[in-house]
Parts: structure tokens; C-alpha cells; sequence
């Protein structure tokens, strides 16, 4: 059962779609304080679990550390950070009772779950407004589903945005995007999607073209498209401030981007260096930014990734020109080791800095805020007037949209990705664990950048991390500018990574409808092993291993140098290794196996008395034959 | 069987002992091209694996990376990360053969194995000079034993070097100290040193003492070692450039500090601000710099650790000049988005960089080096200068002395410390494979910062990791200024701590026999399973679990909110928990077990037919009784 309470006189962050009564402060089932701020306690008994917070690192179980919801343009998703790119203001409270909390407020919510005292649970709301959610119910899957309904069903993509996807930062000419194409073709590589990172647009500017890189650009997307590769362009939130480009202009002579405190537009540098950032929050400044994608639709394109909406910010034009004061003094003489340290402060604190959040407004339809008060909407927001320009324009399922910053209630209308990350062996694992975190928010349409996007990769570390992502809805290998090559033929042994991504497309008919599913009965598509066994005390524990809809469990290898890995199985199921157009099966017990897995090989868990469809292999998601599939289990 | 191969005119890097006659280089079993500087090349098997590199990120199976030996004041010891702040230079090849290579350069050596190509290894030696050593043999542990003897016996420090010890950056002044003492005392947490980071100097100047902080610095020494407690002051490799100072005025007169191409004193900036680095390679100089520590061994001072001997720098005078210039060009007018990476770009180059390692020289007992080419054995050296005094001073085994930079040869004076580090969970797995690494390259008496030093721990962080350092001849909580307090006695349930702690004193006689007879016989304490179990498949491939002298695995729980792991039994063995006084036993067979481990218990798991001591618990290694032992296995 769900219940909200309102506090104060919350903002309307479009998270959810039903309208409940309040229910009165009184029936709060924890200890909550209000007042300037609202802070929410409550103990932890020694085997109490907590669940949620989406876009996160560390583990399943959230217990034992200080999280803070604040949507931050973070490549280092080490242990020690509190904020990732998305903010999801979910838990649920695991243990005798299982309750859930949802806290719809768009500011920096702090979770300290467990970590100044280890018993003890606290949540700080920087506001005295907000509606808080209690549900309660007898699993976490139930108290999910509910939870989902109240947030409204989620984004389903087109199709082919199941097909297997190639990114990288520096694909700039259009022999590079051929190269990509043909590459994956001539080694009977399937791919759906190419990206186009920055490198596209005219200077970074929103909606343009580098007409010198894309002389037509309409024939080269209908060229691509013949070849049954989609076009992903691109869109940043800040616009390039230059007098003469329209998009500029219209928003400046419309007032539709944000301001400072004397109501003068706020300068902040990105990669077109100064932009105005539009103003998400008032809808005429969103309807108008959501219809410039259409400079993009009309020339072909039918999918786009939102980036750069935390906002991130590498500074604001009055932070630099304070930092530049403070180390045009500190140049001037000799300093010592404190001038130094006070050099590399000025410059290091310039990006995504507090001061800036909290020094610029949004006309939130008629009503002034400070960022700060509700930067964790501004993302979601941007993708809202994307995905509502789509839906209207060109009806559901029809445009593959996905945001980096996120809020509940964007995963009606998009997907995310889990924003820049490493070529790390360790970020399969926190990959793993995010799918069943961000399901319970919404998201479901979802993944990370396969091999990593900054730093260099190895084949090895691809073929693993892709074991894992051929499940993931989203599968895309992404990496930035001056990494290591890493499509699936740069590495030697292309054919183990044609059987491998030939698995993905057997199990495109499995994936989609499954997410469908999960989509219309607002489900989870991945859970942990605890929300399927409750009474299971080693399941309970496991965070390596997830159940996969109502047929499968995976365990993929994440370590570099294996040929197998332990899986707990709780109860009989039947091993299935996937490789090219082979399948091997084998059934083993409930317990714990020690299984092998070769490189080329995709390792899954089907419960007994369960079957899955298998397609024949493919090249694309169009030449896909989902009709005549074989089952397995 | 050991060979020699010298190559060119190389310099006597000090990390050897025996002096071999020269194979001729067409016996060297590898493919090797020399030259300006030299190649070696292998192919790698499918099953091949490569052990050794001592202080590495990644597995204990060093396959699939590239490595670069350069001591680096490096804390983030994330996957991507190249060198840490130790260099060694040994691997072992472990396929159908079993070959071990010593490369003897102290240039920076590039180990790419298997990672441009998964099946080639490329040894880069940056000279046209080295001695190479390459070992053949059985066994991996006998190939170890054969090149410890050539490298020499490893370090035994004083006896109380095995208790617990507490340091933390910012214990200033004598109540800060006695307080630790008294906390540790009062709440039953042995403890046998308390570390003095840099704030117990006058103005970081080495062999100081702030005499404000500390007014009668050998009464308070004696004062504490009244209560069983060592103080361990460190020692900065840098000395403070400062006329009237003593230290410097000596080095300076006698021209002991590095100098720059013209013959000029190296000037660059580290704590101190300004320092002098004394040039550890020539030996007029390192041995005056040994006799400095008789300012603090004459107080009663008897253990130290060195630091910042990479040697780290912050900046060089002429570096920072330039940043300096470069910004107030920057500061002056409007810049855009490449200005700001340009300004952030000549901030961010300052520390460390190789501009400044090329441009200073030493006096190597009359052959003008630069430092690059000499820089891994750098910080060796100035270990090499204080464990060289003490023996000569107080003769063996009776001064603690550790190291943050090393090169082979230093682990016959002296042990080390993996250097700064974060409180992440993933450090404790890295922490236990760093440990047979290091220890075939000598270095026995080592372990990590437990509880990390960077970022904030929680309490079941620490008492994990103290599961695994109550196994490491180094048993150091350690942590920086500024992060959350870590002592044993900080997260509430003390009692936790206590039944851990406790738990090493009763292991000391065995921890403490099991490192003397290593470093007598020149074994490793620590081994992979693999180097045990050849045969056994799983085995070979295990990393979170390691053989610890001939009676015993350890397999510490190190993911956060665990009850319990998953452990392979290479054979029948008797599992224990420790926990205070208690001891639980368990016999298990040989296979893949869960077993269940609690927040305050120690596990261990000992070989069917083996044995090991128990002392009883004591507060410090001078109340221990070493005789009245109890047996369990």
C-alpha cells in the first residue's frame, strides 16, 4: 500500500503520474523532523538490507555508507563517491517488515545509511518541502511494482535499439563511421547503431552539422540506414552563446535561459565554451528546445543521447574570472607551498562547483528557484522535452532517446546510460549490480559503456564486460578520445566477439519481450537473488549473480584471467553456454558450482521447467527473424 | 638454476648479492634485442601465466596489463594505473616450463604482457645497459628461493615490530598521542606503536622536532615506551633548503644534494617547501645522511619510516616558474574553453613530471647520472643510508625501518608499505595480492595502510581488513588528515576491535616464526594457491585466497555486508574462527565451501596434519608469553 504525505509546499517534479491524498504527518511509519529541513531516522537491526537509490556505487545492499542524491558529472566511480551521474530518491527497507521510501524532492537529499553510526539510518532532505511515498508490502518485487504504477509505465524503445551499438569520441569524418560499419559487416560483426559523439556538430553547437565532416548529411543517414545502421547524434544541454547561430538567439531573445541573480543571463563554460543553459524547468523553454531536435529528425535521424545535463559545469564565467584574479596574484611572486596548494585549488574547485549551483535561477513556470533547490530535475527535464516532442510528433516507440542525468519520472519517457566510465574490470561487477537498482526506479531501457569509456581496454576485459551486456537493453561500446581502439575487431580474435554478439541477437526475442513485460506490469527485469528467495540466507548475500525475468539467472565472469567462476544456484537449474550458433546445456543442482567459461562464450542460468526463445544469428536487428525460434531450458 | 647476462656498462644498482660470471647473451632464453635500449619478447600460451612485479595493481596473475616500473607517489591504485611507489623488477613465467627473469636497470622498465598482443610479452628496458638474470627451475616456490638467495637475506625487524600499531597524519601534539595510548589501553586494544607523520616536525624539516609541540621529546619517548609503545617518526626523503639549518647547511657545504645540469643545487618543492634532495646514490653523502638519524636514535627513538622518496615532487622551482609564467599569460585576458584546460593543464603537470625527473643529476660515486635513468633506485638508497647506520650503529633485527619507495635489494635492510591508499573495500583484495607478489621479491616485512589512509572508513571496513592484517608482518591502522578517525576504539562496538586484535597477539609466536624462517631460508610467507597446487585447475586460478607458511590458507571476508564467502579447499582442512579468546573448529573436505564469519572473528584454515601456536591474548609484545603456547589444527 502506498501512502503520501505532504510537506510543506513541494514542487511539482513530474515524477509521479497518480494523485494520491495526503495521508497526515502522523502516520509516518518512521521518525521524521521538519522544519528548515526534513530529516527521516530510523534503526537498523544487524540483518536489515536496504535497497534502491538507483545510479549509485557500491553494492546491492546500500547499507553501510553516505549517499547523496545530486546528479554530478563523475567519471571516478570509486567507493568513496556519493553521487553519480542519475539522483533516484528510492529505498526500500529490507528486513522483519519491508518498507519502502520514495523522497520527491529535486534538491541534495542525503542517505546515511548506516554509515556515521552503524545502526542507525538517516536521511536529510535540504528542504522544508517535500512529498515523501511509504510503501509497504510482503516482497520487494510487490512493493516495486506498486511503486513503479505510481511513477507511470517506462520508456520502451524502438526495436532496433535492441541491436548491438558502437560509440566512441572522435568518430569524426564520414569514412569513420563507414570504417566502423563496414568493419563490424566483414567480420560478421552484427550492429544496429553508430553514436556520434560531439565531434559532428558545427564548433558543438546544439542541432548543427559540421557541414565540411557532412556535406549532405540526409543522404549519408539514408546511406546508413540502407545498410541498417541508425545514426545517434548527440545533444548537449548548454547552447553555444554566438550572436548569428538561431538556436542562441531564439533562446536569448525568448529569455528561455537561466539567470543570475540580477536576472542576467548565466554564463557558465562547456565544450562550445560560454553557453546560456535553457531553462528545462519552464515549459515554453522546454516545448522550444524539444522542437529543435526536429533540424535532426527531418534530415533522418530517429534516436539521440542526452548529455551533459547535471549539468556539468567546467566553470561559470564569474568563477573563472575569479580564479583568474587569485592565480594572476599567486604568479606574480614567488609563493610557497601553501601558494602552490592555493594555485591548484583555484583551478581544481572551478568545475561543477556548489557556488556556481547555487548561483543561478530558473523561472520554474512563474516561480524563481535557485538550481541548487532543484538540480536534480534539470536533466530530466532536458530529456522531457525531447521525449514529449517525440511521442507528439511521432508516437510511442518510435525514437530511441537516453539521458546521462536522471530523475524519477524521466524513465517514462527515456533511458539513461550509466554515464563516463573506465576500462576497469571492476566496473562490470558495479554494472551488474546498478540493472536491478535503476529497474526498481523506473529505468529499465539502460546500461554502461561497454569496455569502458575512459582509459585503455583490453579484449579480454571487452569479451567479459559484453558476456554481461548482451542482457543489458542497452549494449553499447563506447570510449572516449585517445583510449585504446576497442570496436569488436581491433583486437585479434575477432571470431570469439562475432560469438559472442551473435548470442546478444539470438536472444533479442527473449530480451524484448521480457522488457515489454516488464515494462506493462511494471516489473523488474533484473532483481537480486534476495528478492526471489527471501528464506535462501547465502542467496540473500549474493550480488554477483542476478535473476533475469521469470526463466534465468546470469553470473557473468568479471575478473581478468579466468576460465570460470563459483555460482550459487538455488535451486536446480540447467547451465547453458551460448557461443556463435552453439549451445551447450547441462543441468546441475541446487548449491554451489564452480563452472568454466571461455572467452567466446555467453554463461546462463535457466530455472527448470522454464524455456527460452533463441533466434537464428543475425547482422542486425532488421534482418532479425523472429518468428522460427528454437527453445532452450 | 640462475644465469647472468650483462648487457652494455650497468650500473650497481645494490640489489644483488652474489656475484655471477656472464653467461654469453646467445644463451639467454628468451628473444632479445639490444641495443639504445632493449627488448626482450615472448609468446604466451593460452594457460600461461606471469607472477611477480611486487607492489602492482591487478591480480596476483599479472597477465594482460601494462606495467612500467617508476616509483610514483601514486594514491590512486585504480586498474588503469601503470606503477605504484615500489619497482621490481622480477617476473616468473609460469606455463609448460616455469622461467623467471630479473631485469637490473633502474630506468623505467615497460612489462607489456599481453596487453598490446594477448599472446606476446614486451620487456622494454629504456638503456643499452642492464644485468639479466633469469632463473629456472621446478616450481615457482623453488625458483623464488633460487633468486633470494642471489638478491640476498630479506630484513627481520625488532620483535615488537610484529604488534599493532596506530599511526594517523595529524596526531600533533603529546596529548593527541598519550590519548591514543590510554584510548587503546582503557578499551583492552593491544597496541605497540604510534606513528608520527610529519606534524611532529619544525616546519617539516627531517630530523627536527617542534619543540612547542614537544618540550622534552626523549622524556616523552621514555614515557610512552613505559607503557609498552613505540613512537615511529617519519623521515622525508626531501631536506628543507634553509641556511642556519643544520641538516641543510651540512649538505649543502659538502655539495650532497642532487644539482641540475649546470651544477646548481636541484631545487624543488615538497612539504618544506623548497628542499634540497639529498643524492642517496653517492656515498659520502648517503652515509652522512644515515648519521642524521642518530638525532632521533639518540632520544630513543628505535623504529622510523621513510617517505616521499619516489621521490615525490609537488614542483621543481624552475617548473613552477614556468606554470607561473604560463598562467599570468592566462590570467590576463579572456580565454575560452582551451585556456581553461591549458591553465588546469599547467597546474596538474607540476607534480611528478617527468620534465623535472630529467633535469636533475647525481654524483653515483663519480659518474655524473641523470635521475631519470637511476630514479627506481632512488628512494632504496635513502633506505639503504638509515638501514646501513643501523646495523652499523645498533647492529641487526634492533630498529624498525620501512620504506614507501623501493627497488630489490632494499628488502635486505628494510620493509615497506604499499604506500597511500583509500578506504575502499576493494583495497583489502588488492592488499592480499600484493603480498606474495612483494614477497618474492623480498620484501617480507610489509602490509598495507588497513582502514585506508585517503577518504573515510566505516567500522566493518576496518575490522575486515584487520581480518587480513592480522596475517601481515606490518599490522598498520593509518590514515590522513582530515578523514573520518579510524582508531579501533572509534566506531562503537570497540569490543569487535578487541576480539580481532587480539587474535594477532595470539598469532605472533606463529606469524613471527613462519617470517623468521622466510627470511632464513628464503622463502615466501605468502603463496598463490596455484604455486602449491599446480594441477589443481581451480586452483590455479584462485586470488582471493592465499597460502600462508606450510600449515595454513587465509581467505578473509572483503565485500561489505557479507556474513560469509565462498572458499575452495585444495584439500581436507580444518577451518577456524578466532575471536578473542575463543576459537571454533570445524573440519571441511576438500571442494568449494560457504562458511560463515562474523564481524569480530578472525578466519583461518589449517592443513589436515598441521598445527600452529596460540599464545594467549596480551596488550603488547613486551606482555606476550612466547612460551606457554597452545595448539590448534
Amino acid at each position: 500500500m502506498i501512502k503520501r504525505f505532504k510537506i510543506g509546499e513541494p514542487l511539482d517534479t513530474n515524477a509521479v503520474v497518480e494523485q494520491l491524498d495526503n495521508s497526515p504527518i502522523s502516520e509516518f511509519p518512521l521518525s521524521v523532523k521538519t522544519g528548515e529541513k526534513i530529516e527521516i531516522t530510523f534503526n537498523l537491526a544487524p540483518d536489515d538490507k536496504i535497497y534502491g537509490l538507483g545510479e549509485a556505487v557500491r553494492g546491492i545492499n546500500k547499507r553501510g555508507w553516505i549517499y547523496e542524491s545530486w546528479c554530478s558529472d563523475e567519471i571516478n566511480h570509486t567507493e568513496d563517491k556519493r553521487s553519480l551521474y542519475g539522483a533516484h530518491n528510492f529505498i526500500i527497507i529490507s528486513g522483519e517488515k519491508k518498507l519502502a521510501l520514495f523522497v520527491d524532492n529535486p534538491g541534495k537529499v542525503e542517505w546515511d545509511l548506516g554509515y556515521t553510526s552503524a545502526d542507525t539510518a538517516k536521511i536529510t532532505v535540504p528542504s522544508n518541502s517535500a512529498y515523501l511515498y511509504t510503501v509497504d508490502g510482503e516482497t520487494e518485487r510487490d512493493i516495486v511494482r506498486q511503486f513503479r504504477k505510481l511513477i507511470g509505465k517506462s520508456y520502451i524503445p524502438p526495436f532496433w535499439a535492441f541491436g548491438y551499438q558502437q560509440s566512441c569520441w572522435g568518430y569524426a569524418t564520414e569514412d569513420d563511421f563507414r570504417n566502423v560499419r563496414d568493419n563490424h559487416r566483414k567480420n560478421n560483426l552484427p550492429l544496429d547503431c553508430i553514436y556520434m559523439d560531439i565531434d559532428y556538430m558545427d564548433s558543438f553547437k546544439d542541432f548543427t552539422i559540421n557541414r565540411g565532416l557532412f556535406p549532405d548529411f540526409k543522404s549519408f543517414v539514408d546511406d546508413m540506414k540502407a545498410h541498417n545502421i541508425h545514426l545517434i547524434p548527440i545533444i548537449d544541454a548548454g547552447v553555444k552563446n554566438e550572436k548569428g547561430y538561431s538556436v542562441y538567439d531564439e533562446g536569448h531573445d525568448n529569455g528561455y535561459f537561466c539567470t543570475d541573480k540580477d536576472g542576467n543571463e548565466f554564463e557558465c563554460g562547456v565544450w562550445p565554451g560560454i553557453v546560456g543553459l535553457p531553462d528545462f524547468l519552464n515549459t515554453n523553454a522546454r516545448r522550444w528546445f524539444g522542437r529543435q531536435y526536429k533540424a535532426l529528425t527531418d534530415l533522418g535521424i530517429d534516436g539521440f543521447w542526452n548529455d551533459m545535463n547535471e549539468p556539468a559545469l567546467f566553470y561559470s564565467a564569474d568563477g573563472l574570472k575569479k580564479a583568474q584574479e587569485k592565480l594572476s596574484k599567486l604568479s606574480e611572486k614567488e609563493i610557497d607551498i601553501w601558494g602552490f596548494f592555493g594555485m591548484k585549488d583555484a583551478v581544481m574547485g572551478l568545475s561543477n562547483s556548489m557556488d556556481d549551483y547555487s548561483s543561478f535561477y530558473h523561472d520554474f513556470d512563474g516561480k524563481k528557484v535557485c538550481h541548487k533547490d532543484v538540480h536534480n530535475i534539470y536533466g530530466a527535464f532536458m530529456t522531457r522535452a525531447a521525449s514529449d516532442y517525440f511521442e507528439e510528433e511521432f508516437g510511442k516507440e518510435k525514437m530511441l532517446i537516453f539521458s546521462r542525468a536522471s530523475y524519477i519520472g524521466a524513465h517514462r519517457g527515456s533511458g539513461i546510460w550509466f554515464g563516463d566510465n573506465f576500462s576497469w574490470w571492476s566496473h562490470i561487477l558495479l554494472n551488474l549490480k546498478m540493472l536491478p537498482s535503476v529497474n526498481m526506479c523506473g529505468f529499465l531501457y539502460c546500461g554502461a559503456d561497454l569496455g569502458g569509456f575512459a582509459n585503455n581496454c583490453t579484449g579480454d576485459l571487452l569479451l567479459r564486460w559484453l558476456q554481461l551486456g548482451v542482457f543489458t537493453p542497452l549494449m553499447r561500446n563506447h570510449r572516449a578520445l585517445g583510449t585504446r581502439a576497442q570496436e569488436a575487431y581491433q583486437f585479434g580474435n575477432t571470431e570469439d566477439f562475432a560469438d559472442v554478439l551473435a548470442v546478444r541477437y539470438r536472444l533479442i526475442p527473449y530480451i524484448y519481450s521480457t522488457f515489454r513485460r516488464c515494462s506493462d506490469e511494471n516489473d523488474m527485469m533484473f532483481r537480486p537473488l534476495a528478492f526471489d528467495y527471501p528464506n535462501d540466507k547465502i542467496a540473500s548475500e549474493v550480488e554477483d549473480q542476478l535473476m533475469l525475468g521469470d526463466e534465468c539467472m546470469i553470473a557473468p565472469i568479471y575478473e581478468q584471467n579466468k576460465n570460470g567462476r563459483t555460482v550459487y544456484l538455488t535451486e536446480p537449474m540447467t547451465f547453458v553456454k551460448l557461443s556463435g550458433e552453439n549451445v551447450t546445456i547441462e543441468k546441475l543442482g541446487k548449491g554451489i558450482h564452480y563452472v568454466e567459461v571461455a572467452l567466446n562464450e555467453v554463461p546462463l542460468f535457466i530455472k527448470d521447467g522454464k524455456k527460452i526463445p533463441l533466434a537464428k544469428p543475425a547482422l542486425s536487428t532488421a534482418e532479425l527473424n523472429t518468428e522460427n525460434l528454437e527453445y532452450i531450458g
